[in-house]
């Protein structure tokens, strides 16, 4: 039985809720008989990457999609490149922040995305779910937990289907932002979980 | 019984989809005990205006919630204020466009929107509908109607609540667009009115 | 001798500059001989209104041209409507903040700039200066500004050319910023004035 | 004596100048005892990338600043990244679009800009011209021309400072824009070149 792990973030910053902490409470155990292994990473960037290590060599998932909250985007964005930096100066929940900084001292400068983007921008897109590719996750914990992740599964020569979403806010919390940031509702966000988890399943990928 | 008029637009332009036509045809006959008089009022600078008053005069509504779309815009925005200005390069859907015109000759520069805007944003942001005042609605049709709509009230010393509200795309919508534009899901729209429906039918506005 | 009055407001809120107070400090006292009568006007909700109506009667001006600082807009903005509205939650200079209030109690909703925006408008873009139509000017002491002077003129029926202009933050302002906002150089905002100055001087409009 | 690269590009699509080009057309040809060595590259992508090679081929220089156009930004953009990545839908000026195809069939997902970023971001903000660091170059020419001058060199092993770094449009550009498109004047583009030509003929850097 195909196991995908499907990981989001604790709320941060000036967010008291963080959609993917929602999607990963949300979403159910298992959905068209693929295991889903969910977890909730801290917005601590001295932890998160070391629980993603470990919860792929816990699980050994056949594919993973890892999820984070970018808000004042649009649209479901999926990241083509995890690039090895660090450089927020929003803190985390230690309160840490960090300047310029490798993520991995003699890693590569950037990963790519290995989910099938193309077609699961299509196939967003084409359910009505508003979907686009992003050159860059930025240089905040998502980006971190994304290269951690590909970094990871190059070390060990793991060619699974893996890579990083990033979810514009909840309108719950767009409505209650000073600025007027879009939103996208629950629904459309779980839509494109299941769509995207659907076609890790496919044989196309399998 | 207490009558609204609740009216909303066709598409037009590059929108093949209006959101305040889904809502004016997804909307029930009454609500809370209130009758709602649907309309769908074409996007023709020359008919719109006149079908407006026809609805006015015909139903004799106790209030009045005009629905259009902005699309580019991320929350559902309260209309304050009506201009007695036109000006739009995008063609309507008799295929005219006009340049730097009064609406009405003789009419006032503008009139504000007599909806109560504050207990309806607060209403709606409460509700976790992402909802905003806005100071301009524009030199399109939408603004032409809200003129149209305002004057004639004012004409006939009618003191009913009366107003325009501006949403945003739809999911579909912005799915299917080259630029990035926010949207907000059909549920929320819904939400948006019946609140503001329930708002105009409470004893405070009656 | 035509005589055309020039106003600019301090800096205020998190601005240190304020490009219309450094316009007023750089524009000559004459130019193409019309004479410029050249005020700065304090940021102050109590004073700067009473202060617009002494230099309306003190010098009575052949046209006016008020400035302000619109920090975020890409374009010089050539206002065409002041609203009878103040509703503003960064504090002004004397810290206060003011919410959903009409600037004259029994003042119309709103007054239509009588500058010559069209010929403006062409004149700028042609010079290559950005240049835009704007129909809100705010809620904040700039519409308010904007408002009293279209009032002041109209309860004395004075038919000169007056309007306000709103200019983006200097390039010196936006190199400084927490957000990339757009920035214009002194050069240009000058470039802009003298030509703003000029048609207001030329015969089609005396 | 030091010797600098300095390129820009043609104008191209809906850009009938590029202020790039400009750029290149006003430097000297030598600054504080610099030697500068300039050139205009195709938007082409066929032919782009094998000009730059030859550029540095022939004339072995001792830093490389590439230069080019990102209308819609505010800022003058020092991008630290150039990704493997070629997807445009602007056809070049060659009417070629390509989509999601790698520069380098056998090249690493990206390189770091080798340029000293972060003095040139203060020394730029300081001077009161609006600067950023930019985490994605794009997937048009401009991040190809940067990928090769990047992969070139690293192939050789040439540890020269290099990078690249994006406009603004022209005031002239924005002026004629359909969009508010945000703008910086060609003196400010020439005092950020000025600024960090002599940041690389600084003693920190040779």
């Amino acid at each position: 039985m195909m196991k995908l792990l499907i990981t989001g973030f604790e709320p941060f910053g000036e967010h008291h809720t963080n959609p993917s902490q929602v999607l990963i409470k949300t979403l159910p155990d298992a959905y068209l008989g693929i295991t889903l292994v969910k977890a909730i990473l801290p917005v601590h960037a001295a932890l998160a990457p070391a629980q993603m290590v470990k919860l792929l060599e816990t699980h050994k998932p056949d594919g993973v999609i890892a999820f984070g909250l970018a808000a004042g985007r649009a649209k479901v964005s999926l990241e083509r490149v995890a690039l090895n930096w660090l450089d927020f100066s929003i803190p985390d929940n230690a309160g840490e922040t960090i300047q310029h900084k490798l993520i991995c001292e003699d890693g590569p400068a950037a990963y790519f995305s290995t989910l099938p983007l193309d077609r699961m921008l299509t196939a967003l897109n084409s359910a009505g779910i508003p979907a686009e590719a992003s050159l860059s996750a930025g240089a905040y914990l998502c980006n971190q937990v994304f290269y951690t992740l590909m970094d990871t599964l190059a070390q060990h020569k793991t060619a699974i289907p893996a890579g990083f979403v990033h979810l514009p806010a909840l309108p719950e919390q767009a409505a209650n932002s000073k600025q007027p940031i879009p939103s996208i509702g629950l629904e459309k966000i779980l839509a494109a979980a299941f769509l995207m988890i659907e076609i890790l399943g496919s044989p196309a990928n399998t």
